[in-house]
Parts: C-alpha cells; structure tokens; sequence
C-alpha cells in the first residue's frame, strides 16, 4: 500500500501513520516529493489490506499495490488451468460449447434442443431449473423436475449438463443431476453459495456480475478456490452500461484481461451478453477471436413460445450456421 | 406492451404476431403509421409480461408500458406506509437515524458507539455480525457472538438493533436479536435470502444494488411483500458509475423517485453513499432535503482502528456535529 | 509518480526506467515490498505527467499521485473565489439562481420567463439562442435574434444573462449580448472553445460534461484559468449512468467534492439533470443543502408548447413554489 | 410517438393531449388497456419529434417510436456504403488498417512509423498534428508542421493520410494536407464542427464519444450527411463504464449494432479502446471477427518516449505480428 499524505499534513500526522504502521507488524519506506510526502508499506499483503489509512488526519488518499486473490493468480500458477468435466475438457485450447434453453420447459423442449445443440457441436446442455428472475410473477422453473429432465437429455444425447444453482441448500441436490454448478450473475456476490460449491467438488461455472469489475470477479473465484475446489471457468455475460440498444454491453476484452491475470479458463455468453439474437453470430464469433476457451449460448426448438428469454434464444438452423462460422474462426486461431 | 413492427414487416409476419396474442387469451389494437404498424396488446398483466414477442419475425422492438411490480406500487396503495419497528416509527414525517460502527468488534467498541449514537440523537444501532467482504481474506465479522453483543448494546441504550442478513438460514437466529432485517447490496436480487425475509414478520431494510434499476429495486422489495411481509424499508447506498472520486454515485433522485412511484419509506446510507468521511456531512443534509425518512450512518469510536470501513466513518464528535446540521434541514422540511 | 515493477521484472528492465527517469531530469526513490519493487518518481509535476512508463518492460502499473491542474486547486487557493457579474455574487454565501427557458422562441415567452423568475428570486436569466441538439433536425435556436432578446428581456427587469456558447467563433458576438458564457455539457471538452472563452473576460459558467470525471472538469476549468479568466462557474448538470428513470443521475456528491479539492463556485442544474419537472423541487433543495451556491432552473410560460425541453421545466407557479422551499432551506444553511 | 396515460389522468388530460396532436397537424390512435389509455401519434416524424408531451398533466410517459436519423439509416439505404478515399475502399469487404503514432513528433519519428505501418499491411497512415488533451499542460501537438509532415510521410510510403480535426477554422487548412478527417470522442457532440466537416466533401473519420449511445453516434453523422457529405466511416473506440483495468470498455457489439442500422462503414480502434499495448491484439483479431471493416491502430517505433499515449502503442515488431493474426482471422470471415 502507498500512503499519499496531504501537502498541509503535520509532522504529527505523519508520526501517527508511521506508529500505526508499526503497531501492526509493518515496516514503511519514505518518499518526500515537491509537495508531498508518501509512505510505502510494507509487510504481510494480509495484514496491509486490513489497514484503513484513510481515516487518519492528514492522509490524502492510498493506493492498493496488489490484489488481494492469490490463488486464481497466474501469479500463484503459471500455466493455464484445464478443467476436467467427466472426460469433457475445458480450456487449454480445446472449445467448450454449452448450448440449450434458457429454462427447462418441458421433456419436449428439452431433448428437441438437447438434440440439436449436440448436431450443432456443443458439449454441453444447458438449461434452467431453477430461475432468478427479476419480478416474483415471472416463471420460476421447474425445480428438481426440470433437474432430472436434464440429466435425462444429457444422457440420451452424450451432453454434460450445466445448470444454475440459487440456493445455498441445493447444492446436495443439484450436485446429483448436474456436471457443472452454475452461479448466475446476481449471485456473483452471494458469498454463502459461493463457499458452499467451494465446498463441493463439482465444477463451477461463475458468470461475471452485472457491475463486477474484473477484480471482483477474480476475488469471487477466489472464494470458490480457497474453499478447495480449483474446477473453476469464468464465464463473461455482458455488463451493465448506459447503452440500452444492448441488453448489456457484452465486455470481450475481459477475456483478454482474465488471460492475462489469471490462469483459468473463461468463456463467453453472447445470448445474454447482447439480448439479441441477431447479435449472436457476430459476437460468438468476436469471442473466439478474442482468445475464449468457448461459448454459453441459448437455443430454443421454438424461440417464439419460450417461457423466458425467447428474444435472445436462437432457433435450431441458426445455432447450426453460427457454429460453422465459429469454427472457422476456432481453426483460424489454432494455427496463430 | 406496445409492439413495433419493422417497416419491412410482411403481412404473415403479423398474422402470427396478432395469432400467438389471441392464443394468450389476450387481445389488441392496430395503429398503422407512416413507416411502422404498432400492436398493442391487451389484457391481464402478468400474462402479457410473460410474452417474448422480439423472437418473431417482423417485429423490431417491444415496449412494456407498466411495470411488474403491484404491491409496492403508490398506484396500490396511495398513502405513505410507516414502518413501525417496536415502537419507533420510520416514515410519515418521522427522522429515522440508524449509526454505528460497519462491523461489530467487541463489546467496548459498540457500546461506546451505541452510548454516543445515541447522544447524536439515532434512535437505531446499526453494526455488522455477518459481513459479506470482496475478498475471502478480510475479516467476515463475529456471527452469533456479534449479534449477541449488538443486543446488549441495544437494550443498554434504548435503540432498535439493524443488522445485516446474508444466508437465508440464519433468518430465525438473526430474528432472535435484531429488530431490522438489513438486505445489502450484494444480495439485493439474491431471491432466495428475499423470500427467506418475507416470510419472516420482522421490518426488513432493503439496500438498492450497486448497479440496480429503481425498477429493479422495487421489483425486488415486491419479493418480499408478496410472501406476506409488508415492512419494508428501502435504502439508498449509492449507485455504480465511472467515478471513481468517491466509492459510489449516492443517487439522491433515487429518493424522489421512489416517493413518486412507491409509498415505502426510503432512507439513505451517505458513508457507503460516498466512501469518504468528509462528504458524509454535505449528504447527509442533502437526503434529508431530497425527502428522505432517515439517514444510516457509519460511526466509530476510533475509526482508525476500525476492521472495515474506517475511512468513511464518522468520529463521534463529527457525527454529533453532522446530526446538529441534519436537524436544522429536517426542521426547514417540516415548515414546507 | 508511482511506477510499480511486476514481479517478473529483470534487473535489467528496472535499469532502463530508472535511466528513462534520470534521463528527463528526474530523480527517483526505491522501494523493495514482498513481491514487487516500487519507484517513486520526484520532482517537476509537468514533466512527471508527461512520462509513459507503462510502455516499458517490467512495469505492472503506474499511479498518478498529484492532479494535473493547479490554479483551480483548493491547493493554489485556499478561499473560496467569489465571481461578480456586473454586481451579483455567485459564490461566497451568496444564492445565485438562473432560471428561463431552454430555447429562447419570442420576446413574449421570453418576457413572460424573465418577469416571472425574477419575482421568484431568480438573479439570472437563462435561455439559449444557439441550441446544441442532438439531431440536426430539431429546433436549433434563433441565434443573434435571440440573443438581443435576451439582452433586452434582462434589461427590462434587471436580471443578468446567461446564455450557451456552441462555436468558437461566436465568442465576441455573444460577448456583446450575455453577461454569464456558458459552455455546455456537450462541449466541456471542446478545448478550442475553453481557450476561446479563457481569453475573453466574461464570467463562464462550465457544465460538466455528460460523462467527465471530477478531475477531467477541473482540467476543462483550468484551460479556461490558464488563458487568464478566472472568473469560471462550475455547474453539475447529471452524469450518464446505466438508470433510464431519470434522463440523467444528478451527482450531488460533486458539489462537495469541488468544494473540497477547488475555489471555484459550483451551482446545480436540477432539469438537466433529472430531465422530469416533478423532480427539480427535491433536488433543487437537496442541492443547497449539499452547499451548492446556486441552482439554474428551467422554466416556461407554458411548458407544453415549448420547443425544447417542455419536459422538464416548471410552470411559474411551480417555480415561484419551489424557490419558497429552497429559501427555507437556504436559511437553514447560513445559520449551520 | 406513443404516449401513456397515468391512471389516475382525467378525461380533460387526455382532450387536452389530443387537442395538442390535432393542433400540430397529426392524428392519433386511442388504445384503452386495463389501466392506462395509450395514445399513438401517427403523422410527420420531425413534427412528432417536436413534441413535449411530458409536460402535460396526466400524461405518464412517452416512446419515441422511430429514430430521428434518416439519412444514415440502412431503411434508407439498403446496401453497404463503401467510401472510397483517392482509390483506397472502406466498406464491403475491404480490409482498412490506419495504423502510426498517436501524435506527430518529429519528420524521423513518422517516418519510421509509416514505413513499418506500410509493411505490415496498413493502408493508412494515422498520426495527430492537433491533439486534444485533458490538461493544458499537456504536449498539443505540432500543427500545421505536424500536417506537413503526415503528407509528406504519406506520399513517400503510399499510405493515405488520417488526421484529427479539432477546429471549426481548420478545415481548408487540414484538408490541404490529409485524405481524411477525424472527429474525435471528445468532439463528437461538437455540432458546429460536424456541419463545418459536413460541408467538406473529405472523406470522415466520426469516432464513439466517450459515453455516446449508438442512436446519438448515428445522429451526430446524420449531421454530416445532412449537409451533403455522405462520405463518413464509423470508429468504435471504446466507451466509458465503472471497469477501471482497461481505460475505456470496448463495446464490439456496436459494429453489429451499426451494421444492422446503418450503411455506413465502421473500423475500431483498439489501442483507445483499451488503453493497454498487450490488449491490441486479441481486440484486433476480435474486431474483424465481429464485422468490423478495418482497424485503428497506434504504433509507435519507440513507444517508451512517446510524447502521448505511449502505454497502448505497438512497436513495429509487435504490429506485423498482431496483423498476421488479423489476416488470418479476415481470412476466416471471407469464407463464411
């Protein structure tokens, strides 16, 4: 941390920050400029993120040196991570498509979709049992039903099936119709279920909050991690801006971001990203390119009769013509 | 919901559109314009809520007229509602004054926090057992043995205990002590913890999320009066914006707007609002003249020892000298 | 400056920023923490701003410790500046309030505005005669024609004038008519119109712009200083954020953070920045209270013919109802 | 236009509503839903433009329908517009890569710059003489000198000139010296000097603002067009939000967007638009991917003693080897 003290701080001021510095196990390191004095600390990153120098008289601001996640860190591990989902892997060069419905609608539905996604290329289906939704009168899912529908699709049709957990007493529960846990962005803070996947040893896909900085996001993971379960992919969705002919602003130079902080793997979902299905094809596209281990897109046998999200979902023969084009892209980028 | 056909709209394009209308069992009304025909659809709201009109063809975008939100809404109720918390009133012309340290530490800080809040005039203590932090590293407050202290604290002085809730199985443990529910930001659209306080009978404060809609927000409290519990108190803490002078953006017309469109009290919280101690005072003064019911403010006996949140916390001297200035605006209202 | 080294910085890739700094007659101060090496950069403030240290191998990040401008600092000045328009004060206690139409359309409208903000208490009258607007097909003003207008309507009942800017060729044209410049939103960071106003010596009042920091509207005010005006008005106007309730999110918190870190006055634009005429009344309060030393207010002998902005200005009698409220709370403030 | 009636408006609101529609020569449409009676306004799109009807009683809210840009728009003009600047093509299908230093230092330093632009496959040279800078203690470029020598440099290597305007009187004077003028985010509200460029008939570069909606972009080239200059390129550069580890957010949804809305041709600038050197590359490659006609990119021979945004400039060597990339991903996207 560096402390930057004010031009009108006294000697006082400054013996204070030094002796609380001190009183903590610290050491600091001096640097008088034209105008002002600024104090390096130095010592246990744990201890120095702990401290709250702005309350003193006389300081200006401070400036955090370092992050405070450790082990989601390239920093911590080099190398990329791969995640392993029951022989299916994620990151390191190999492409993950999660493709399906945003909610499990019907056994129909599902296994329409669950079909055509896996014509189309995907490896995963996913889908919605249970769904956070923004009014309490909008449809909620079809709870441990819809779960079992999915481990059925996933089974006729050799898909790994990734879906939302919501709550911290379902983790049991969905761990045994589920390949991947889902934590959806308006829970990307929840910070109970994200110890209670960490506790669990499935892997967990952790959608970037609304208004998550990439920091955050790390640090989320982070929890996810020091719980003991190191089978994390990131997954991008769009973030909130002022710009409303999107229904987010979907962020792609946050996978670059995430490439370069962290070691793992991070994919993109452009069907929240934009709410446009029109948008989808150029997007899964632009997130291929920009170096993500693959793609969460919604697809629906009959987007016009969807109970949720029908306006992003791609109909069957459109899933199909975008995942050509991605793969053109994906074999361009292998051989970079 | 108003539908707008695209200029290049064919005829079958809105025959299916009027048809999947009519198969909700609802109906419409055609208005043909100079480029764009319009439909507009009638009938029950939640059924047309429900709709997802953008995955038909022809159609180029859809505005929903009113909001999904009934119970919260002024139109269902007219009146101001006053939340009565064991006998102290919030809203209806009432100052409500919740302060106290972020995080409960031990019993000598908050009852010297308590003592002096008190002497401020607060007639709430507000202190934090459970503490949902960034990062996994940083101190995550003293659960029960906190909540504990905070009831000692508030029966001591004669204040009304706020505590903040994050896990939706702690609602009877934290019932047992606190008087206010609190909801944070984090878990604004966490609607599982949402339902969990519904279904409680205990006043329940509900933060605005760091990037939530006022639509959104409300939306949110409509969760927890529709499983049947009607005290709810919302409470503006700053929005996230592009600045990054202070912590946050405090959105004071965020209180104008609830006034308008709600008839739940709304208080706001200036030192999460702003991040910083000195503006703690100017915004104070200024919810109070926006029409706010109340301010939650962070005080602590010594915050330069504070384990969260020292830098936007009040000494007790400035709090008493901010809630000297908050008094004279809140009597300059009264005589409006 | 703060440059702080990666961990995998080399020897050699230090040496080669501590040469680029020596190079440019600075000199440096080191700093070994746990992970990272951290180079204090001391000495000429203009040639520290200029350095681009993060194109260097091995440098993580750099942190600008001082901001650029300096005689709009609070630093340079201490006092509060105080700009006298031909004998009306704003700032230093006194409450300035501008008040008209957007657009001026007539000299009746105009007149009927002017009579009727000036018997509300207004001291300045408001309207524009070059509109800026979004799409070259709305209402673009009556340019010098307006201007005389203005001119005549202040003289008649001795209001000040004040009226926008648009072209940097217009600055001795309007110099002749208004006695207040203002640069609008959208031109906060036309450099070439701030060097043009900078070198006259009318009063200007500078609008924030629609998404500009704090610090990048005090470095518009500091052209305006470093051409040799320093009679500048700063004026919160709302920023862009992600909420569509409100045209824009009115930032109070930056009424104090210019009293903290500038001299300059700063007043608050209510319309502009909520963009609905049932808000101003709480804001326009809230602003006073949060120390602003002036409001500007939009209002229209009959809104619902307006030309531009109807939407958001008060009647007469609105006005004249909510200038009542803010003198009460004006008062409340003095005696604080 | 449709307007929504509050329920609470009385049978008097809505004559006076429609009497104002009749009065400006347009009709209207009545809707009557379970709450709120809807009003269309059918008629002229700038007369209905024009309207304020916020500002009457009783009237909740307003949706605009249509956008107000004609010209630029694809429903006027169905096929891509493809600029051609003295024989270089921008738009369908062609490959536009302007790429050199953020500002012109001296005749060696461009030189070198365009040399190595031109060998890795840029057919523009980009290089600013005035520069736009957020302090006015900050290097503003080199003028005219600065002109003389983007001409020269161009002529020498092939490449066509582009170049920031930022002075309504500068245009016959940059006209002299470049192929193409840039309108900068800062400027891209600056409506005198988009009608002053518009009268031109050289080929625009019109940049994002920092905080711009799609629909406002669209209008400000509008602008343009609308006073006889159809030749504009679009530049996507990244817009402002709350994330702070790139310097702006760049929004690749906007080139979908813009190809769905309009005809014009749209590039992106990635170096801007992220503000990181090592960012550049997997934007670049990402932008292509995503639909974009070309690329913006600084490049800089020694990006360490760059007199401006050195931090997110390319050396020579990092440039012909993120191009190799991007013509494989062009590669990909010509055979889809």
């Amino acid at each position: 941390m560096i402390i930057i003290m004010s031009p009108t701080a006294t000697r006082e001021n400054l013996k204070k920050v030094q002796d609380k510095i001190v009183s903590m196990g610290l050491t600091y390191h001096m640097s008088k400029g034209a105008s002002r004095t600024i104090v390096g600390v130095i010592g246990d990153k744990k201890v120095i993120s702990s401290l709250q120098m702005k309350a003193f008289d006389g300081v200006e601001k401070t400036v955090q040196i370092t992050e405070k996640y450790k082990l989601v860190s390239r920093e911590f591990k080099p190398n990329d991570s791969v995640v392993n989902v029951g022989g299916v892997l994620v990151g390191g060069g190999n492409l993950a498509v999660m493709a399906g419905p945003c909610a499990v609608e019907s056994m129909e539905q599902l296994l329409e979709a669950a079909e055509c996604v896996k014509a189309g290329g995907a490896n995963f289906l996913r889908g919605g049992a249970f769904k956070p939704r923004t009014s309490p009168y909008d449809f909620q899912g079809l709870a441990e039903q819809g779960l079992k529908m999915l481990k059925e699709a996933g089974e006729k049709t050799g898909l790994k099936v990734v879906t939302e957990i919501v709550d911290v007493n379902a983790v049991d529960l969905v761990c045994k119709y589920a390949d991947v846990l889902q934590v959806g962005a308006r829970n990307m803070q929840n910070f109970e279920l994200l110890k209670a996947v960490g506790r669990s040893q499935k892997p967990v896909l952790l959608k970037r909050g609304l208004s998550a900085t990439i920091s955050e996001w790390l640090n989320a993971a982070e929890y996810i991690l020091s719980e003991g379960n190191y089978n994390v992919i990131l997954c991008e969705r769009g973030i909130r801006t002022y710009e409303t002919f999107t229904r987010n602003t979907l962020d792609l130079s946050a996978v670059a971001a995430v490439k370069e902080l962290s070691h793992l793997p991070v994919i993109v979902d452009p069907s929240h990203g934009t709410g446009r299905w029109q948008m989808v094809r150029p997007m899964a596209r632009a997130a291929i390119a920009a170096g993500a281990d693959g793609l969460m897109i919604e697809v629906h046998p009959h987007p016009e009769i969807a109970l949720s999200d029908g306006d992003q979902s791609l109909t069957p023969e459109n899933f199909q013509s975008v995942m050509d084009e991605v793969h053109k892209i994906a074999k361009a980028m292998e051989s970079k």
